[in-house]
């Protein structure tokens, strides 16, 4: 007697990081194996791999250590698996975004060339590479000018982190590297250039990242106006955009002697890592946002109302399941601030007893937070350690916590924090509901649910239940969810993440006394948020500029 | 060959916790010899010695614990200093105010009578006794209603812990200990009346801490509109009052006993830590600032001129030396600030560094701090962790800081808030000067003078040179120096200061770009300064009744 072995997908997820690929199975999406590769280089910050020095705010990578994702784990995810190649009936990839890369026409890399291994701009840049803001600044200033039609769907702001600020950089710094890169890509469509031999580029990555509205890049002029130079940049993009879930192409025979692949598998159109997991989370019905809670948060909500609602990072047509308007919203430190009050103010004797009762300290100081009665600590902070990305757009703005007295303990001051980024969320939330664009459900993803105190003090600031993706691999299944549709597994990214997605309904319902006591809390953050945040004093921005002087 | 036994005076210094006997030299106020002893029983805080429990806010002292000074302390301070009672011409005493105690017509303590030992009204009362706050609210309001012309030398508020309010709170709790109390009386009278066996009442206590102005208390009217039992409180306070360095009468018998000092050593009138420090740090002159600097920070200063000083304690005529107006103002939390910080934001490998050095986290902290340029944190803080004494005098507002982002490390927060402390001072020498009170010099005493790190930013932020008073035992020598008077080897204080005190001045000049760069930092700090303590957000206020309600 034999039994059919089950169809499969791949879904390979290029992080910050590391890549991660993990085998699911096409029928009910649950989870066979998966592998991480750790990238050698990780993120390329103070010099280049030969020695060249980088100057401050750069962080590039390497195209090889990316490479190796699909060299080396694609081949141990199958074997945890238990899986056989012959299984796979589609691969997809997910990526940070925007990371971009200068290349040749058939898509080598610039920094593969010897003549370019020494110059930092033929390399790609990571997302988190922040040396444009100059550029940025002159393309937001100039389409303020200009009135560029494209600018209210971006929240009024291009961020230095995109392709046209991190494109004119390069041409200002170094021309030669410019004129050199006949393609200017995402590594999210590079690696599928990998994968098929053959340039392919994403709906996805082409609006919220490439200024790509309305079928359009900015004309020529406009970009004319901000560097004579930069007016044909549009060349080293143009290439039709696919959809997402749509198949790229076949996978080459040296892809698939890289991966251990059959040569002609199926391989999806790219997609970014946050974007893809609404498909994971079943969180792809207008007015389902899903927010990916990590060091920071990402927001992705489809509607079918177009509105431009302020400080969104970014609205595109199709841009997260076709048919419909994706939105991307963010909060620029969740994570990390918490992270911060770790490092920072957990005493000596915090240390030793979470050592001693082998937790962690985020554990020990939420145990302590957690038993508090809503507002029995006294205090209110504002989340921008690292800034604010939604609603207010400007990275100068800071910390700030209020209601210390000689009695506040570092619990907390934690459960401040963390209450201040629900507060944040919660702020998001009403900028897009009061801009016309419902917000019906909420589900949270990534690595913050691992804090159950943490996740109810969302329900219960945002007065709503919370879903949860009831997975730690969201952007891989999310990939490979789409590999699926690309195979004709599915009719649609839609069908596909019904039957594969892993999403838990009302996880946690708001208490109502504790709901009730964060309305005030929540107003007083509003007051804050608006006073620091809106001019009433800019006293972040002054300090921040005197710090940068000394 | 015989050399002559120099003269000697004694100042004991009555604390929180402890109680200090010092030997000084007549001549040149050298110090000779000192010792401590810590009271038994401390603060009563929780429950009586007899075992019933106190309500929240209060804070007791027990009489006997301050004889235990007199029997201990000032004969080891002798045996210390190599002298012999013999050389003693004079004792002064100092003490913590407003601490007061409620006596039979004879002096003793209603503690003492077996009928009251279980009663907590029939204790004295510490300074930090909290629990009156309603009895002050009621006392301003009446005031302010009948137009009280002595509630503007008080900066518009008299205190929970003054005489007034205490006394009130014991008529409306306690109206048996209440009737009982013959005397009202200042431990800073009662323990001259233990020494000499007579009462005797000090303009000081008089006037900072019984609302004595213009030669009398308030009226019968006013008390009883509080109260109608309250309408003859003051018989219980009326007695001539003695100016300061005079003496009050001479070592009884069973005092010379108690002490090992000669029957008939001259005892000076009583007084309060702070005033008196300020006759050891040569402070007197008009315009001459002395800040007293420890957990919290006491300013007193001497003036030609008497003026309304928005959020003074008080001003009294020769409430420090005859024939000036003695001003006083404070800061309610400075060193208790900085421990807090040392408490809640010094992490593990900070611990484990300073250990491994064998230093202090104050002296870990402050090194790490003092290498940074000014601003170079990014950070401002307000001050107000417990409260704000002068000069918005308000007990609900609280800490805040601003500025924090993912970089700010444990040291920045520290120095933030010595700069927000230095700020607070600057606020209140600004509102002496503002109100026509030129303040000239400003010399520094206390505990906090160990940080030389602290100090120089004292003289940068104020812009002005601080001066020292170099002796440990501020107080102490301050009452020997008294005790000098008050046994006619001066004619008056200021000659007896100007031979005894320790004062050094210009010990720190400002740096002038230190100085300009914190002429916008502070600039800063009023700007939140006023926005959060003068009603443009009372958040404050509400954070601390939302956590009061929790």
């Amino acid at each position: 007697m034999t039994t059919a072995l089950p169809d499969v997908t791949i879904g390979v997820d290029f992080g910050t990081l590391s890549g991660r690929a993990l085998v699911v199975a096409v029928d009910d999406g649950r989870e066979l194996g998966s592998a991480v590769h750790e990238y050698t280089h990780a993120v390329v910050e103070r010099a280049l791999p030969g020695g060249r020095v980088l100057p401050a705010d750069w962080a590039l990578q390497i195209p090889q250590d990316w490479r190796d994702v699909l060299r080396f784990a694609i081949p141990r995810a199958l074997e945890a698996a238990g899986v056989r190649p012959q299984q796979v009936v589609g691969i997809a990839t997910d990526f940070t975004a925007c990371t971009v890369l200068p290349t040749t026409a058939d898509g080598t890399p610039l920094c593969e060339l010897p003549a370019f291994t020494d110059r930092p701009h033929a390399y790609p840049k990571l997302w988190r590479h922040h040396a444009a803001q100059p550029e940025a600044d002159l393309i937001v200033s100039r389409a303020q000018e200009s009135d560029q039609g494209w600018l209210a769907r971006y929240g009024g702001r291009i961020s230095s982190e995109w392709q046209y600020a991190k494109a004119l950089q390069t041409l200002r710094e170094d021309p030669a590297a410019y004129e050199a890169a006949d393609r200017w890509i995402e590594a999210a469509d590079w690696i599928v250039w990998e994968l098929t031999g053959e340039e392919n580029r994403n709906l996805c990555t082409a609006g919220y990242k490439g200024i790509h509205q309305d079928g359009a890049y900015p004309h020529r002029e406009f970009l004319a106006s901000l560097d004579p130079g930069f007016a044909d940049f549009t060349a080293k993009l143009d290439h039709p955009l696919s959809p997402l879930g749509a198949p790229a192409g076949k996978l080459t025979a040296v892809a698939a002697a890289l991966t251990g692949l059959p040569e002609g598998t199926v391989v999806a159109v790219g997609n970014v890592d946050a974007h893809v997991t609404s498909a994971a989370a079943q969180a792809l019905d207008p007015g389902h946002m899903l927010a990916i809670m990590g060091t920071s948060t990402c927001h992705i909500m489809n509607s079918d109302v177009l509105a431009e609602v302020p400080g969104m990072c970014g609205v595109v047509r199709d841009g997260v399941v076709p048919g419909l308007w994706g939105y991307e919203a963010g909060q620029s430190g969740v994570g990390d601030i918490l992270a911060w009050a770790v490092r920072t103010a957990a005493p000596h004797d915090y240390a030793v007893e979470a050592r001693r009762r082998g937790i962690s300290l985020h554990e020990l100081l939420t145990e302590k937070a957690a038993a508090q009665p809503v507002g029995g600590h006294g205090l209110l902070a504002l989340d921008w350690h690292s800034g604010n990305r939604s609603v207010l757009v400007d990275h100068h703005l800071s910390g700030l916590i209020v209601g210390l007295t000689l009695d506040t303990r570092p619990e907390d001051v934690y459960r401040a924090l963390v209450e201040a980024t629900a507060y944040g969320t919660r702020t998001i939330i009403e900028a897009f509901e009061r801009s016309g664009v419902p917000v019906a459900e909420f589900t949270a993803a990534g690595g913050l649910l691992r804090n159950p105190f943490l996740m109810q003090t969302y329900s219960d600031v945002l007065n709503r239940p919370v879903n949860l993706l009831v997975s730690e691999q969201g952007p891989a299944l999310g990939a490979a969810i789409h590999a699926a549709v690309a195979a004709g597994a599915y009719p649609d990214i839609r069908a596909a993440s019904a039957a594969m997605g892993r999403l838990q309904r009302r996880a946690y319902t708001p208490d109502p006394a504790r709901a009730a006591a964060y309305e005030r809390l929540y107003a007083e953050y509003r007051t804050l948020h608006d006073h620091f945040g809106r001019g009433g004093n800019d006293v972040m921005h002054r300090l921040r500029a005197l710090r940068d002087q000394a």
